[in-house]
């Protein structure tokens, strides 16, 4: 049931879907520090021109639990710059704010606070990396303090799960958003067993889920068989498209930064821009531009034209040299041309050097690049057989 | 120029002075821990009572340089409680926002963000212990992001100070408001003698600094002959009544939380309401009733009837155990009413053994008052000649 085509704006519902900013990866990187704060602003800036009605990130807004103040300080002056204004948000909340935000000293959807002006407001569930297990606060309870984020699906039991979904209503669609924070896999699937999560079933046009955690241990089943969408969070590689599982729509956009150099961070980055009209919906992929070139390539030794024989080493470095020099070409030629995206590209080289191969110093063998690559010091590396794919999180 | 009565409200200008908060302080104590908390939480009452047109801190408004996050998130919570509202305030900002606030990604006075509903606006200069020399970012710049403080009086240069005052008016008077945070001591005499402080000289009705830091280090004559008056931030001591030094008027309002067991912090504590009407001031003490009750009391045994003979030391714990019997009583007797003020009183005898007198193991005379003393382990403290008075900061 996606949506054909655009319907009349006032009764869909836009919402601007992100996960797993991971604001503050690897900040005190001279090079690379600011890039997960400069991909969160572009995410702002494209729920801000796609004049959305909410913003909704998945999880892992933050990479540390205890974000630096300085990364606290920028996301509260993102916010404030991107989601503050006169616009009124034309969203109707409908269910009871004192349940869903029962955490909350000021258990208000932002945008109703008669105090603070609210025109794009951001609604997030935590993540493993921003979870509150350390001492009940997280860093967007401070965030929900200021009035900047309206932080749902946060649990206070360890032994039971209850999800109270958040019911808007936008002319004639109406939308239940049930949202769950992280919480430990194996914990939340036992308690999925013992029927101890409880869904309060409010079945609207459209019941949409927000999660955050690995998708092997929660069956889908256990989502309820009503619900329509999933935003998927904590996986990193991008799967925004949005993929039929049998019962419902999953849509997964991936990090905004890349916090590993694996496969699946170096695909193309989106966040994405949801509408929905009643019982309809679509996706619009939108390309994050602003995002560090990455570039990943498996080399197998075997397979090339380099024996194992005597000084062979010299060869592959060669090799490898010249792959490098195309990705940095490859890359001078992809740029967006945003001016925000970062020139030097990340470049890995996964290198297969079974069947007799020696390895070289890697470290060694990036410092011809530094200046012209992000990550010099970790541009090759070498493995025996191909790793499984790694897991973002 | 002590205001006689109360003008017209229309011309005066109400201001709450409060200095040296502290929150955070010995904040993983069980008992003690949200004295901090609840003595702010009062001043923002007595603010909103007695309907302020500004809230005056004289910094170390924070005890730590980095505040936990549930200290973070009290005070913001608390000043979203207390400071923003319909009521709009009355004063009008006449000075450049961008040079006062210049180091602010929203340099504009918090009442005037048209985002932001704001009643009783917080100005605030930083301390020692809530600078920003660590890394450029204090909590007072969070807090400023967050729009819900007016963060004035950073200095970014290491070299010069040009301190350009916050300009007001209401009605018929207007008060230039200078500030400037707390920059090492030894380091701003030095600026001062080298001519590098800069004050832009803007005679109003009423000029009046905020300054934290020793008075010792600063000639007065050093903050300009046309000064009114002066907010004194970091000695703990209240000396909230104006003192006139021969060329202005001085008001000290003192901590808001005894941060040490000193002669200092035992003396009541208040806050201050300011009213200022043309060229006349008047200050009314503001008692604080959830102070935790502190007796401080100096025991000299050469003045007692206890002779330094054998088997003394009993006596001399007997004679202790009863004052702090009686202190213990005189808490209960002294309490405000307010259910905010905690029961536990701190008591510290000072005793002066010197003539021969052996000293006891005060922790464990102490285990006899837990439960009854807040702070148990450290009621005795000996000396061998009364001390120096003891200096907050
Ligand atoms: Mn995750
Ligand atoms: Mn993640
Ligand atoms: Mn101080
Ligand atoms: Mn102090």
């Amino acid at each position: 049931n996606m949506l054909d085509n655009d319907a009349e704006d006032e009764d869909t519902i836009k919402i601007l879907l992100s996960t797993d900013n991971h604001v503050g990866y690897n900040e005190k990187c001279e090079v690379r520090g600011n890039d997960s704060l400069t991909a969160f602003e572009e995410v702002l800036q494209h729920a801000k021109r796609h004049d959305v009605d909410m913003i909704l990130l998945g999880g892992d807004l933050f990479h540390e639990n205890k974000p630096s103040r300085r990364m606290v300080n920028s996301v509260i002056q993102l916010l404030r710059k991107y989601t503050t204004g006169d616009k009124p948000c034309q969203l109707e909340f409908l269910s009871d704010p004192s349940i869903n935000f029962k955490q909350s000293k000021f258990p208000v959807v932002n945008y109703e606070d008669p105090n603070i002006n609210i025109s794009y407001p951001v609604f997030s569930i935590h993540g493993n990396h921003d979870d509150p297990s350390m001492g009940n606060l997280c860093a967007l309870d401070v965030l929900s303090s200021t009035g900047l984020v309206n932080y749902f699906g946060k649990c206070d039991s360890l032994d039971k799960v209850q999800v109270s979904p958040l019911l808007f209503r936008k002319g004639d669609t109406r939308l239940a958003l049930f949202g769950l924070g992280c919480i430990r896999d194996e914990r939340l699937h036992r308690l999925f067993e013992q029927k101890k999560v409880q869904i309060l079933r409010c079945k609207e046009d459209a019941d949409m889920w927000a999660k955050h955690g690995a998708k092997d241990y929660i069956p889908e089943s256990f989502l309820g068989d009503f619900m329509d969408f999933v935003l998927w969070g904590h996986e990193h590689e991008c799967r925004v498209d949005p993929e039929f599982n049998g019962s419902f729509w999953v849509s997964q956009p991936g990090s905004s930064v890349a916090t590993s150099l694996s496969e699946g961070e170096a695909k193309p980055k989106y966040c994405a821009l949801m509408k929905i009209h009643k019982k309809s919906f679509s996706i619009e992929k939108l390309r994050l531009q602003t995002v560090r070139p990455f570039y990943f390539e498996d080399i197998i030794l075997k397979s090339t034209d380099i024996k194992p024989e005597a000084f062979h080493e010299r060869k592959v470095m060669r090799y490898c040299k010249e792959r490098v020099e195309y990705l940095i070409q490859l890359a001078g030629e992809e740029h967006s041309g945003h001016r925000g995206q970062p020139a030097l590209p990340l470049v890995r080289l996964r290198v297969d050097h079974s069947g007799g191969y020696e390895t070289f110093n890697a470290v060694q063998f990036g410092q011809q690049f530094v200046g012209r690559v992000a990550n010099p010091k970790d541009i090759v590396l070498f493995t025996k057989k191909r790793q499984a794919r790694q897991r973002g999180d």
